[in-house]
């Protein structure tokens, strides 16, 4: 009997209805003679809520402490679940991540796996009985409860799917899969039936909210293949698969964007070597997470330097550049956060030069400037200013061949 | 150092604020030089909501799912007490049931304890750390996560204090202690400074509210002696304490009263051995918690019993009365919802003579007809109509010197 993994977000467990309308779907699944394990992550936006609760109580809120606390929340989502599925007659019993056998390490609010030790599952599957998973959790090497971080549902799921050698792993969501571009931007945008890791890798990283990255990293290493689908239409979604080097490429698949970012440029940098390597340790050392890093041309011996990180994170990583600039003899620092990330990408990219230009004449075309650039071999991003965002994405979409016909 | 247990009940643990409160109350016993365990309750009507939902979601409700839905109530309020703490610079840990060593049997949403195993506990002692358990809760001999039902908090308090041998065991409400009668039906009702398990045992039986009646069992078998105070004024409450044989006993300590049974009569009852014990097993077939029970003297070959049953009880009660009844040839069964209890329990009775009598002349000087009698060593109950019951308490109150003098 095939095995399959079903993973539901918080949004699809929202509140009662839709907890008994997810259980309909996993007897049906069972019906049609499969064998499920669920993952579940906590109900809507309970995860928040614990988070500000956390937040409310105490300025002090150890790593360890915040684990066993919003933890309870997919607690609760499991065995809700678990208590519907028996009313339509599946038997199911809810496991915590430490009772599924996830072993983590001590590193708490983003533990990472370091076994999966799947056996009361296997019983359970055995027993004609569903698992149901308590999405981003386990047990440390030190016997503490831990938290895998937000999107660890996902994850949860794929290594489960990996460990008891699924058919695949389906991750329900509150879209009908992965698009061409958001829709919400581009009307004409269509469901992708298909797309591959590496391209759904550079798409998560630059503003395509869904499936969380690590998971979809997991499930390239271990070949498990992803379906992301709705649990309000429970139509097919898109599958992410193994890039397939015999099938025909589209050149650009689809159409990123992203306006949670802000630029810091430091100018009149000079130009010796080790001043980047300096600047970025110690952002890393504040725990700034910089993407996009673009340095100019040498003039007269000094450069400049531009990168993007969280908005968030933008008057900590002003606060270093400043401290810096000063210590090496730079000229300034400037900051803007009204910017936006536009990408295209495609594994087509790789064998079809000309891309980058089109791409530029394109949003020449449109009379939109490009501050920075930055490019990886099936994927190239531009910085525009952020309320230039939506044409950007539109116009790309458009002279890439990707609207829907009508 | 000594070491004393705290344990916080629901309303102590509210919100943010009592979270905090209650972390404050902690650390100031710490500074006072005591070693520290904490056992705490879920966070206001958690416990209530959580069982609310299960009922929204599902019409079954296994009870292993219902005990990994309702311990998530816990496992939040003793994270968020944990980070309250170390805000407040006391250094703790929370624990699960499970990781505190409470093994009970499989008995799912009222398990009893068969071990406990406090190693956590104790390394976390030693190391100078305060331990945060979440109440009413373990795991099973078979792996399962446990909850030991309603009050259940007070059960895991005492065991801890009985098996790391504490000083004592402070249980934390929102009522200053155990009073001679309701205060809110008897303006001059006292805080007791001490009462025996015994007449505490008789109290709670009888509808004084507090605390849970298995955790004063417990407590009296093990030694452990009780604290039970205000989370609100912090100031000193009751002491349950082994009754002293030295020390002069008042003959009445308390009044209690409880407007939650109702009466049931099965009427011309033919008098034959077999026909009480026929009746009374199959209430308890049904699990109707039957209470006081009344046989008059047989009368002509037939008899009445009474007995009284909580009041949601009452239709099956009635129903298996009338079956029973065309059965065995009884006249008819009758009930009566507008009953209430009131008792007056005192370690002093058992050498005092007379005590009875003075009770029922009180009542009777007051014209309020007593329907039910039944008594034990140390306490005599009345049944008397509902609307009468405020007055026998305040009656019965100052009759046997227990008001407050102003």
């Amino acid at each position: 009997m095939p095995l399959v993994i079903q993973k539901f977000g918080g949004t699809s467990v929202a509140d009662p209805d839709r907890i008994r309308e997810v259980a309909d779907h996993v007897a049906r699944t069972v019906r049609r003679g499969n064998q499920v394990v669920v993952v579940v992550s906590a109900m809507g936006k309970e995860t928040d809520e614990l988070i500000r609760l956390a937040t409310e109580v105490s300025d002090v809120r150890p790593g360890r402490e915040m684990d066993m606390l919003i933890t309870a929340g997919e607690r609760k989502a499991m065995a809700l679940l678990c208590m519907a599925l028996h009313s339509v007659g599946v038997p199911a019993d809810s496991f915590t991540g430490s009772q599924a056998g996830f072993i983590t390490d001590t590193n708490h609010t983003n533990a990472k796996i370091v076994e999966l030790r799947p056996d009361r599952l296997r019983k359970a599957i055995e027993a004609g009985r569903v698992p149901v998973i308590g999405g981003a959790q386990g047990v440390s090497t030190d016997h503490d409860v831990t938290f895998l971080g937000r999107g660890g549902s996902d994850t949860t799921a794929v290594a489960v799917c990996h460990a008891l050698e699924g058919e695949f792993c389906e991750l329900y969501t509150d879209v009908p899969g992965v698009f061409t571009a958001d829709p919400r931007l581009v009307p004409k945008a269509r469901r992708m039936a298909k797309v591959s890791f590496e391209e759904l890798l550079e798409m998560t990283a630059t503003g395509c909210p869904k499936p969380a990255m690590r998971s979809v990293e997991y499930a390239r290493r271990w070949g498990v293949k992803l379906h992301v689908r709705s649990a309000f239409t429970w139509e097919p979604g898109t599958w992410v698969v193994e890039e397939d080097p015999t099938m025909e490429q589209a050149i650009v698949s689809a159409v990123t964007h992203d306006t949670s970012e802000a630029k810091v440029t430091v100018s009149g940098v000079p130009d010796r070597p080790g001043i980047a390597a300096r600047l970025f340790r110690e952002l890393a050392d504040v725990d700034v997470n910089v993407d996009m890093i673009v340095q100019n041309v040498s003039d007269r011996g000094v450069t400049d330097i531009s990168f993007t990180v969280p908005r968030n994170d933008l008057p900590l990583a002003t606060q270093v550049c400043q401290r810096l600039a000063a210590d090496i003899g730079a000229t300034g620092v400037s900051s803007d956060s009204a910017i936006a990330r536009v990408s295209i990408i495609g594994a087509g990219m790789k064998s079809n030069p000309g891309v980058a230009a089109k791409m530029f004449e394109v949003l020449a075309g449109e009379g939109i400037n490009i501050e920075m650039i930055s490019t990886s071999a099936i994927r190239i991003s531009c910085v525009v200013r952020e309320d230039e965002v939506e044409r950007a994405v539109q116009s790309l979409h458009t002279a890439f061949e990707l609207d829907a016909v009508a």
